[in-house]
């Protein structure tokens, strides 16, 4: 039962492509490809979808989507019934990126099936407000994720994830001892390393503190590595991305 | 091409199954499904779940998932390389509500592929405080969304969703005008209507404004006159989800 399962083997495959060729989706594919992401379990379809194919895409993809919040269409919908929407901005946001999400994660696995990759690009929140301004976006959109799309001009295995006992808790969230920390990155630090992912992404993160030396070298720089640096030195305060959500129209203070 | 695509066939089968067979799934098929749901492309894998089998789960499931954003291991692993975490606390849910919720997606799906329906249950994060006692879970770890899953015991048609031109958008964001809206809500509509939705779920929502009539029969209560009553009359203000937020350790304030 659990073998030669076309569905589990196309997500099992998953992962991001960085180098695209010139062939482009028929339009006919794309539809499909977003027919299929509406069909996620939204609580209220808060999302709308953007597309681009004029080129200039990174990693020389044909297509980019931005995937929206968009809250607008439920204000329109709501106008007609005679109804005015008084929820807060927060649990608006907690249901959109969802429904935002979801869209995403189904058009992903639906591109898979044709054959087509794809690749996260996870700085839309921070660049809204040019984004808001490149699509002409009304008030009450907001641009969550966007993703580029197209034929794969490169192989790549799938990338490593936790271990199951890392993830996977019944009935109880377990104490995280230190063996199973270390494992869990062990697996994922090796993974990597020998793939030689963030040597041949040339992807690391500097270390902004000056007094700081970088020991690492591509020999031994790894996903706890990075990530660490990513989260160790970004966005301290929340000033930006509160004022990106403002510019888009929704106010979260 | 786009015949005979099984994956594609599998997600556009999907709708919410709110009735269950007693028959319970193997480990084999729920560890395969979170492992396929662990090959979403994921920002930094700030998720876990939470598994019950103790029963009394809604509409008869034999199993009850709890997506969480789990921020908990990233710190774990941080202190292991020597670093602490910065980032505001709406960056990190921004980023962990998305993993979370494609976490939840590839496990629909990857359900679905194995004969499994499912149901999500949106009220997690309001009930975040008792979810959190329940499974022990640490700070920094925040119930997103519950997910019942078993073997239908209900056929039922996939529900509507927009048309395709209320949805993708190419290059601008349109005006959304009367025809837009009118036909959007139409196909909604009397789609829900069509499959006597609400009345086989008992599920109107009532008007909370006792000066207000409520005017509709399950004859002409459909989608949009439902989720104008959801943001029209929920959570007006973001105390309670606040609150819920910090009683798991996140201070978006």
């Amino acid at each position: 039962m659990v073998k030669d399962n076309k569905v589990i083997e196309t997500m099992l495959n998953h992962k991001s492509i960085r180098d695209y060729t010139d062939q482009k989706p028929s339009d006919e594919i794309i539809e499909k490809i977003v027919r299929t992401g509406q069909q996620a379990p939204f609580a209220s379809q808060l999302y709308s979808v953007l597309l681009s194919r004029k080129g200039n895409i990174q990693f020389g993809a044909p297509l980019l989507f931005t995937i929206c919040v968009d809250f607008h269409k439920m204000e329109k919908i709501m106008e007609k019934r005679g109804w005015e929407a008084i929820t807060n901005d927060i649990s608006i946001l907690l249901m959109g990126i969802q429904d935002a999400a979801l869209m995403s994660e189904n058009m992903v696995i639906a591109g898979a099936s044709f054959g087509l990759g794809s690749c996260y690009l996870g700085a839309a929140p921070y660049r809204a407000k040019k984004i808001k301004e490149e699509y002409n976006l009304p008030d009450r959109v907001f641009p969550l994720v966007q993703l580029v799309m197209g034929y794969p001009a490169e192989e790549k295995p799938p990338r490593p994830r936790y271990p199951m006992d890392f993830v996977l808790f019944e009935d109880e969230y377990p104490e995280l001892d230190d063996n199973k920390i270390n494992e869990a990155m062990k697996v994922m630090d090796e993974g990597y390393l020998a793939q030689d992912y963030y040597e041949e992404l040339n992807g690391k993160i500097p270390i902004k503190d000056d007094e700081k030396e970088d020991k690492y070298t591509y020999e031994d720089y790894s996903w706890t590595e990075h990530i660490s640096r990513k989260w160790g030195q970004r966005y301290p305060d929340s000033e930006r991305i509160l004022e990106q959500l403002k510019e888009c129209g929704f106010d979260v203070e």
